[in-house]
């Protein structure tokens, strides 16, 4: 048996898709072996199969499963022996309003922000296509979004404070140990982690603290990761 | 034994406190009897022994407890027979960042638009006070923030979109059926149904239906408490 997750490609190794991290950190959670195939932007013909055009993709055997959501889910239902992802049908059912928070709140604050790194760290070729997508999502140029960053930290930030307050007084969103809505979040900072040097957390903030803890999950499958330490 | 939940008082019955229709709602869920006794803003020495002067606070034969969050938990683990609130220990920790997403990020984008009709809600007593504090957190007069809200709207429907995209799959952000996360969500919307006319929610809008389930909920607990059927 074949397990193969299809993911972004990035030059040199940098892999810095959110939603991609998600997937990553699940497989390893239930004990799951992969193998990592990247895509490149600009040639998505491996994961046509999938019967859309966007990674992550598992194929598991025969089952091909697009969408972090979805495959999060297929893990839980497929390998029910293995540790669980999210501890019962309550807890599957508000990890999803976590994942649409990140999706929607937190991404939406940090997008800016992550974006024109981003760039940088995207295959050549797909640096073109990337800029012009992204310039036309913001209607200004990459290097206009770069200079504004400071302006839009404070919202990232701030978009934070529900996982910073719960994180203020336990280790992990799930409780005592990570699952699921953790690897949800530690894929919100493996994006810019994994393409820019640029700080995002104070040191003394839980939320930093609870990413150093994320970080060396898993033989430190994600600090491992070729990245920024910051 | 007595049950008793202090709260917020209104002027002709309206009680638009969100933080107290959470424990309202779970102790209906939990099927326990209590008297509702409302307290001034201005005048809190009912609640003094529980060692702090905010609402709600709930009194259960001897035992003082206040913040709904913490009466939450204690109404879970001391009622452990009656339906769950949670559905286990995955879902409470998820549903107390429910609970931090709607203090923070659902309240900041909704307060600019509350507050000005629930000072015309307040007890006569407590509306100078109410207004100081209020215009003093915003810097601003009440009438000036009323006569803003309708460019303070979009970011409000925006807050919601981590519930709007789970309500449009499911009934319930809790699954099939409510549960403490709802409540929480319901308190947001209690809020200014207690004390303002000011529609918040297309008709189509998912969340307005998942509110009109909720407002069944119990005989009709929610839907029959002096308000505005917006």
């Amino acid at each position: 048996m074949t397990r193969i997750l299809y993911e972004l490609h990035g030059r040199d190794q940098y892999r810095f898709s959110p939603y991609c991290w998600r997937t990553i950190m699940a497989l390893h959670h239930k004990g799951l072996e992969f193998e990592r195939i990247p895509m490149k932007l600009t040639d998505r013909a491996c994961i046509a199969p999938s019967g859309q055009d966007r990674v992550p993709v598992l194929v598991d055997d025969k089952t091909w499963i697009n969408d972090s959501w979805a495959i999060a889910c297929y893990l839980e239902e497929t390998y029910g022996d293995a540790p669980s992802l999210f501890g019962g049908a309550a807890g599957q059912r508000l990890a999803e309003f976590v994942n649409r928070w990140a999706d929607h709140t937190d991404h939406g604050a940090l997008r800016a922000i992550a974006v024109p790194d981003a760039w940088r760290h995207i295959d050549p070729d797909d640096r073109e296509w990337f800029r012009q997508s992204r310039e036309k999502m913001f209607g200004r140029p990459l290097e206009t979004l770069r200079a504004e960053r400071d302006g839009a930290l404070p919202a990232f930030r701030d978009a934070l404070e529900p996982a910073r307050a719960v994180l203020a007084a336990q280790p992990y969103l799930s409780g005592k140990a990570p699952a699921y809505a953790d690897y949800i979040l530690l894929g919100t900072f493996m994006w810019p982690r994994c393409s820019s040097p640029y700080p995002l957390l104070d040191a003394d903030d839980p939320v930093h603290h609870w990413r150093g803890r994320m970080l060396t999950l898993f033989d430190a499958a994600a600090a491992n990761a070729p990245g920024y330490d910051v």
